[in-house]
């Protein structure tokens, strides 16, 4: 089978022009098919701001209302999208930028939520791995924005972790896929504050002796338990890390690297 | 040789909801491979001065300083590409958005022109119809933002008129294409006041006598000259006129078409 690299960059690079024009020199330099899903960063706050609309949070979470989603819609698919692709144009990659509307890439269903109503929020219902596969078969790096779309014309805003894993298991089928999450910290860490204290490897079994001891931290364990799931459906091995370590994550000397046994 | 539609739409049917739909919809029926080009619309112009930024412009043109290049990213390749493929989703058909950096498909430079600086405008050097090509025989429909790109990593703002002409040229050589350019207008007109005086068809040779004795208005020959010279490159027909009309337009009972004989 072809190996597959999916990619998730969170905004704390994307927030940062120097960052993010060396980690899209690295990514470019990643052999064979590849995938790059982006958060949105603060950008879309800001824009927020700007433009005077109210941003609503329940629970922590965004509540994407018809501006909100004009918004995301504009600086995910419009302003880090398209700088993004045209990044990694310029480092010789041939970099495709996506949302789940375009091909039908990702389609899915407005979340109902008993109690809550997260407006104009994707829970993903499907990924177009035919149409994806063939795009890869042209050479072309997707470069994915948290933007789906429910087949009725509705655009919706879905959590960029959630792509990248849906991709990842949905394409893992056809390629030994490794997902890496790439995020501010150095990787699972046994002390949140010190970045040296890195677990180089996890197991489904490392993974539950850890956390019964309650060594790995609280804020850590639904990332970590979406990982696992990710494993069980598919996916060869999910990476966890800085990226500004990309090459080092793929090569497994750094970040933590989870894998089945 | 397949068939090609390339239309363009302008900005007034981009800026009505309801028009916008049902254009759509009636482009989603068009058989056969396809493309979209869309203009912006005052979408851009109303989001600078919701952000407070002074538009300059010099001989009718915008000037593409860095803030109106981020604004027409945003809203150009966001907004109004995401808009019109979801739509097409809606209604059947496989739209897949793409700036002219998505795949390296419409390489650009910066233009340089004595006397004026426009900015970030982009004239186009090559159109990678390879990749074009590739993905219309994926079955794709490509909607196509009036972003281009430098190659170095450099977003320009380009013209969609020019977008629509040069893709269309440049697969001429593949597809029998027909060309679309929609307007406000029911096409070229005898009296420019009165929809009813269009001309429905014109030829190199009968625009000549036309434009001698003066009976076509003088906005209108920039379009026909540009027009000409995109049949003179390989297109097989340009047709000209209103975009509630398409379906009359590609059946060639409205509007104008323009052939060589």
């Amino acid at each position: 089978m072809n190996k597959l690299v999916v990619v998730k960059i969170g905004g704390n690079i994307i927030d940062d022009d120097e960052k993010l024009a060396a980690f899209l020199e690295t990514f470019a330099r990643i052999d064979g098919p590849k995938i790059l899903v982006h958060g949105g960063g603060k950008l879309a706050t800001r824009m927020a701001e700007d433009l005077g609309i109210r941003q609503e949070m329940v629970d922590g979470r965004r509540i994407t209302d018809k501006d909100t989603l004009k918004i995301v819609t504009m600086v995910y698919a419009g302003t880090i999208n398209k700088t993004i692709v045209s990044g990694l144009q310029a480092a010789g990659c041939a970099a495709l930028g996506l949302t789940g509307a375009d091909g039908n890439a990702l389609l899915a269903h407005k979340r109902v939520s008993a109690g809550t109503d997260y407006g104009f929020v994707g829970d993903i219902d499907r990924v177009n791995t035919d149409l994806l596969q063939s795009l890869l078969h042209l050479g072309l790096t997707l470069v994915v924005a948290p933007i789906t779309h429910d087949g009725h014309g509705q655009l919706l805003n879905t959590n960029a972790d959630t792509i990248a894993q849906e991709l990842a298991t949905s394409l893992g089928r056809s390629y030994e896929t490794s997902l890496v999450y790439s995020f501010e910290k150095a990787g699972v860490l046994l002390d949140a504050a010190d970045d040296s204290t890195v677990i180089p490897r996890l197991t489904p079994a490392s993974f539950r002796q850890l956390r019964e001891t309650g060594a790995i931290y609280a804020g850590m364990l639904p990332k970590l338990q979406n990982a696992f799931i990710a494993l069980d459906s598919g996916v060869r091995q999910v990476i966890i890390g800085k990226a500004e370590s990309l090459s080092e994550l793929i090569a497994g000397t750094a970040g933590t690297t989870l894998t089945h046994d």
